[in-house]
């Protein structure tokens, strides 16, 4: 099919939305570590996470070998409010950066929490109610998932409390409303609602919190509650298992139009986006059935990937997480206050982390001052405003495609935009004023978070 | 076919995007009556217009008898960006109410103006620009419009001066910044640039603006400035024209899958997406092909249609306007403080005024907190957070469907999703703190406007 036969959005039938979810660890033959206690270091047991985890989420995280895990029913119905998402033929960027580079996206923006986080949320709170659970707890930094798990929530009619880090809390009030609107209950984190709130308060006097202060107090809250269990948005191989559904939606598009990507590109922070959207194509790869070059974007001021450790670490700041295997800034680390977004988690998927370390997929850090020019270029050619975060992505495609107009090659990149910036505009107000800056942080600064690493 | 064979969301194919927008004036017996000149009392010629509007959009403004009007090639194009837009079928808000009523709803939220606006500033950028012009001003209330023409601006690269209420430009900053990212240039109303801006202020010290006083100065400025004209986002007749896209996707669905509507539903302010909507089923009607109730909702707090008078009135605050025979509330009225979101024009377009002094619509008020109430249900059942606009849409769909659920009527019902409330988070908190409260205007309240209206 010539390239100009394809629609400018690809949007497939709603039968052709996944009927199972797609579990990439089945295939990789250096599995990811698992979770382990920090007390005894052994690797957590079903029965060890039952406190914390819905049981059939426990098994997903568990479950390193089934290929396929069909998606329940009432799941579907719910995807089938947002989704199939669009992959979308970005001619009008396209010719605005005069590439002969074919570059497509797969916007998962376009429903109301405004990013890809509602794939996973809607899981999570389907297996909360199936086992007969009142509620969930969970923490949200920029806002993205706790506004779609809070969705979610009202769907299934659970309860959602969501602690929300202090300086997003302040800074977004409207994110804040809308998860209010969907009735859940938000708290300013660290609060003084926790023991370990408390304690982070008292040591970090004026703390503006941080995800891993934020993830102590929601799983405190959680294991303390009863009927409550705590849901995570990032990181855990659940979650990228859900996120496998814009993966594969991307390849089914991919083989209905005969688009064959040479370059796939995701922004990361914890990894569940660039874990779902790469993961079946990954699969082919660990499968030996093709190639193709497979991008994690990260910021320069929170390099986990290119400038953290492979080791065990705490998955929070307050350690009352288990530990995980995954590239890591240390459980300490926060970025710097001039960070716009999310993309500011210590860590890494652990699945990510194996698939990296193996060199099976590359990383990038970018800083942020060219990421807002890369998203205000996208914004006016393609129309869409995208999240900081996916901004990323838009930023290495963009240098990926500027790289094909000066060799003229017609290479065929895909990315992920995540999401939509309507509760950016904060960030997007200090670019356009041109105040915004950037930070690398120097070695002497990360030393600080690596150094508090423990060693196993 | 069964109602269960329907998908979710009915998205057309690219190729089914119009290829001409419909012009209902064409199938009216009683046409609208013609804009005239303030001072002579005269219909407004060509020549009279040019100053203020660009030559192809004056065509189509005095145009009452071509049905049929190309979309060119270039619009189409753009159109593709955001366009077919979803018939969604509301299964789960049915499910909610628990009716019998089959509800369906069209959603234009999805671009991220976030509201059906773009539909006509891609169309009215596209004119300037074709005629060799520099750039175009316009006013923007809640600010869907001005982000819409932003938008089309940065498009197809011509200047975009918006002069924003004020009480709006303070109280939306974030609205405000996505016009800057799309290059406009954005001034608080009433400013002190303008010599209307400049009497407003002296004759209403502290004033925050209305919708009639920015255009003033719009106005002004277009025809004050080489190579500008002034740009409208509703009311006019052109304006309704290119909204019909709306109502042919909207007719094209229902053919496709075989749904016969009995009730079709929208919001009205100044009438362009209502207007868009009803066109096509309008035509059927004016035809006497078929038959539909056609019901325009607007707000309690600014009931043009409902406590308005049918009459010959200013379009604007500042009396530089031309004038229209439309229902008015009287070009000085504004809408009490506590009114949230758009819909608070003081008048109506000519077209659907005269429609229904015909009593070919209908029309109701319904008062905000009722509004909110809907939105909020229709926001957990259905996923999407609307416009406060879209609410009151939503509202009589409801009460509609809620009707049907009495006489265990299986009508169908469809209704306009014009847009998104992510800049309306305010509104949403008040109302979700229990702090919002409703006006409706007295009699003497409104005789203080409606006595403003001049007598010809």
């Amino acid at each position: 099919m010539n390239i100009s036969e394809i629609p400018y959005k690809i949007y497939l039938e709603e039968d052709e939305i996944p009927k199972t979810w797609y579990n990439v660890r089945a295939d990789m033959k250096e599995k990811p570590a698992p979770l382990i206690h920090p007390g005894t270091k052994e690797p957590l047991t079903f029965e060890e996470m039952q406190p914390i985890f819905c049981d059939e989420l426990i098994k997903q995280e568990l479950d390193d070998t089934t290929r396929d895990i069909p998606i329940p029913e009432e799941i579907q119905s719910f995807y089938r409010m947002y989704r199939p998402s669009p992959l979308i033929h970005a001619e009008f960027l396209e010719r605005y950066l005069d590439t002969p580079a074919k570059i497509f996206y797969k916007f998962e923006g376009s429903n109301t929490s405004g990013s890809h986080k509602l794939n996973s949320a809607i899981a999570q709170a389907y297996y909360a109610k199936k086992q007969g659970l009142k509620g969930v707890t969970t923490e949200t930094g920029a806002g993205q998932w706790g506004t779609a798990l809070s969705m979610a929530s009202a769907f299934f009619g659970i309860d959602c409390k969501v602690f929300m880090v202090k300086v997003s809390y302040e800074q977004k009030p409207f994110r804040r409303e809308v998860m209010r609107t969907y009735g859940a209950e938000v708290t300013a984190s660290p609060s003084m609602d926790t023991e370990v709130g408390k304690r982070i308060n008292e040591e970090n006097p004026g703390t503006t919190g941080s995800l891993g202060c934020a993830i102590s107090e929601a799983v405190e809250v959680a294991t303390k509650t009863e009927g409550y269990r705590y849901v995570l948005g990032s990181v855990l191989n659940q979650v990228l298992l859900h996120q496998s559904v814009i993966g594969i939606e991307t390849k089914t598009a991919c083989e209905k139009y005969g688009i064959k990507p040479d370059i796939i590109i995701g922004c990361a922070g914890g990894g569940s986006n660039l874990g779902g959207l790469i993961s079946p194509f990954m699969g082919e790869k660990l499968r030996g059935e093709a190639d193709y070059r497979l991008i994690a974007v990260e910021p320069a001021s929170c390099p986990s990937f290119t400038r953290g450790k492979f080791a065990y670490d705490f998955a929070d700041l307050g350690m009352v997480c288990p530990m995980a295997k995954m590239y890591t800034l240390g459980h300490g680390f926060i970025p710097s206050a001039n960070h716009a977004g999310g993309l500011r988690y210590h860590g890494m998927s652990p699945v990510l982390s194996q698939l990296y370390h193996d060199g099976l997929i590359e990383a990038v850090a970018v800083e942020q001052t060219s990421v807002f020019e890369a998203l205000t270029q996208f914004a006016r050619a393609e129309g869409i405003l995208p999240a900081p975060e996916s901004g990323h992505a838009i930023r290495t495609a963009i240098d990926e495609a500027l790289k094909c107009k000066e060799t003229g090659e017609e290479k065929v990149i895909i990315f992920g935009l995540t999401g939509t910036g309507y509760f950016d505009m904060k960030a997007y107000e200090q670019y356009n004023d041109g105040k915004m800056s950037d930070h690398i942080p120097t070695d002497e600064e990360l030393d600080k978070g690596l150094s508090g690493i423990p060693e196993i």
